[in-house]
């Protein structure tokens, strides 16, 4: 076939026309279909019930149903070392979610500053970076702290540093939010270079903080998964030891609601954060480490466990990408990278499609992640980028949704090159 | 037994003899007791351990072991409604600890402000009323956020509501804290009458906050309880629906770590707390609230696990009390208030005294709650409140901890008037 590009208008009217009656014909099942978030699957969920079975909570003698120990318990933070590669002292367990994390960190600069320096409460015009396409959840949290955000493009190999050497040269850029491992939404994982220039960033602010978020770090699809570069392994050959701090979750490992977050950073910024968390509560949910580090024994452990999700996750990968590279391959409508890992795939439409196949895609009853969202403020520059999410559906109506998907995109593009044809 | 202040020198010095006499076998005992925290009891936790063994988490067809649902499941929501006498919808479930809702609530009052009134970060010398002796964590937050406290005294049936009404003429007092039922650290419950004086506060401050930590809301120690009027039920005759957020958890009911927090308010402040943890979380842990619905089924099965606890409770209650009066009953050292419900029991000795027996009781082997921790940055004006917290040790070694207590107590009086002698 043809690129959309090379189409005369006569083509274009009689495309839209066979697309049009195949939409029409989805329209018509009545469908309720949802790709919008990462949420996983049911047959994901039943993987972890042997994690309830446990009902010995007692560990060095301590008895875990209790109050106390603020930084999580001793086994459990000696597997998320081995996960992440630091040392348990250089772990601090949290709540059930890595994003709450996030939040109250910045919360806590916001507040108090970071190790000392000037509450951000307390200093104007304040900016994050943000690598775009990139996690909607952390532009809210920074939209909350009316911190301005500054889009940085992803490269295929992570953010362009070279962009983000530049603007860290002014004071009031206090950070940046990374998800380095199959990037939400791209599935990108920084190469060994980037992690290293972003250890070696010199940023004016003293105060300059990296989120590395790495949700997805054992989030593998096939057996031969992305490596990235432990950025902690770096920071200190550019004495900037204290400058990431890093999470991750058990969410998509165990339960979405019910799992257990970790975050790993230098001793002065564990001291510092504890010394908010202190004040804050007593101890997160110690039965549910307790549990996890039952049912996981070790950082193996986990990966073995995250083989069966791969195994459930993988032929839905495989099903929307062929229906992405059967439909819009070789149309010069729509672009996007293979993940190896992660839960999303991104798909980049022709400039000034991406609204528009969403309000398709909900007329026929599929859900997408709000389009636009995969940027700060909405506003995605180019309304080209679309987030999706395929975990969570069964795959036979995975299937239905990742076709309507491509019918969408096909129509929105032909709509577009025939509205410039009549100008 | 004569009064101490009745006797004379040789007296003195021949009662601090025979107590250094039991004082020093108590040392040579070189013991390890703690009555420093309100921490259950192993008999407690065990109560609940059937909580665990519900293996089923669908609700309404939704699956709760996913992401989802930020305010608590529909059910669970119910449940403390009824607990605390409000509709579901003034119902928001929290992480495992009331603390963080009461912190988080803070610190969104402190970046955002109160139902859109200007951030409290950038209010000049902020003030919050702080009932006396009181819990330190409610002192911590407080502090954590540069909140000037100001002491209010309290009565036998609740705070001074004169010295309230008068101090709340002052625009930047924003807030109170109370523990309304079986107060924190002396077991008081605030009368009708106080409760509805408080509900009828007309506050200079528009934003004015009252967090109602029931903490100890169905923790009664004997069948006939105290009874606390439900705020909520007066504040609309004032206009003051806004004014108050309760929180209350089951720390004390199911597992001090690992149970589940309620907060009850009005809508407008419903709303107001959902715009922030719309940004922090996604959901806290369904599972869990989904097994205490399992496990207690309604109010009523609340209340009826909470008489296994006061089986648990009372003997150890009722031993420290009995010790309190054999010991220092009659000698015009120490005073204290029997409670019928809560955590503590608050003893308040001669003044200048309280110092004085925490040390003399670490010297043996007992901890206490820091001595000075029930007031505002650890001052107490008369150093003579001590809290102690029953709940922990088992019988046996709270027999000899609440002796070791009272030795203390009178060595540290005896040596107080022999210092006035010399002088």
């Amino acid at each position: 076939m043809k690129q959309y590009c090379e189409m005369n208008r006569e083509e274009l009217i009689a495309e839209k026309e066979a697309l049009t009656k195949r939409f029409e014909e989805y329209k018509a099942m009545g469908l309720s279909l949802d790709m919008s978030r990462g949420k996983p699957s049911k047959d994901q969920l039943d993987l972890s019930m042997e994690l309830l079975k446990y009902s010995n909570y007692i560990e060095d003698g301590i008895d875990l149903r209790n109050y106390g120990i603020l930084d999580g318990i001793p086994s459990c933070k000696r597997l998320f070392a081995e996960l992440l590669e630091v040392e348990p002292e250089n772990i601090l367990l949290g709540p059930n979610a890595s994003l709450s994390i996030m939040f109250d960190y910045i919360a806590q600069a916001y507040s108090h500053g970071v190790c000392g320096s000037k509450p951000w409460n307390q200093v104007k015009n304040i900016k994050f970076l943000c690598p775009v396409p990139g996690y909607d959840r952390h532009f809210t949290i920074l939209e909350y702290f009316n911190i301005e955000m500054i889009n940085v493009p992803m490269n295929s190999d992570g953010p362009d540093v070279d962009l983000i050497e530049e603007l860290i040269k002014d004071e009031s850029v206090k950070g940046m939010f990374c998800v380095p491992k199959y990037s939400n939404p791209q599935g990108i994982t920084y190469s060994d270079e980037v992690v290293r220039r972003i250890a070696s960033l010199k940023p004016a602010a003293e105060d300059f903080r990296i989120i590395w978020d790495n949700a997805y770090c054992v989030h593998e699809l096939y057996d031969e998964g992305d490596t990235l570069l432990n950025i902690f392994d770096v920071l200190p050959e550019y004495g900037n030891d204290d400058m990431v701090i890093e999470v991750c979750s058990t969410s998509k490992m165990t339960f979405a609601g019910a799992g257990i977050s970790a975050l790993a950073a230098s001793k002065n910024n564990i001291e510092d954060i504890k010394r908010r968390l202190n004040c804050q509560t007593i101890s997160f949910d110690k039965m549910n480490q307790y549990r996890h580090v039952r049912f996981f024994k070790n950082a193996d452990g986990i990966k073995n466990h995250m083989k069966k999700h791969a195994a459930i996750m993988r032929p839905k990968f495989e099903m929307v990408l062929g229906h992405l590279e059967n439909e819009l391959g070789g149309k010069g409508i729509a672009s996007w990278v293979k993940p190896k890992g992660g839960y999303f795939i991104s798909l980049d439409v022709m400039n000034g499609c991406a609204k528009r196949t969403g309000e398709l895609c909900k007329e026929a009853g599929v859900t997408l992640t709000t389009v636009g969202a995969t940027y700060p403020y909405f506003n995605d520059p180019n309304d080209s980028n679309i987030r999706i999410a395929p975990s969570l559906p069964p795959v036979e109506e995975l299937d239905l949704a990742a076709q309507i998907l491509c019918v969408s995109v096909r129509i929105a593009c032909v709509e577009k090159f025939l509205e410039e044809k009549e100008q």
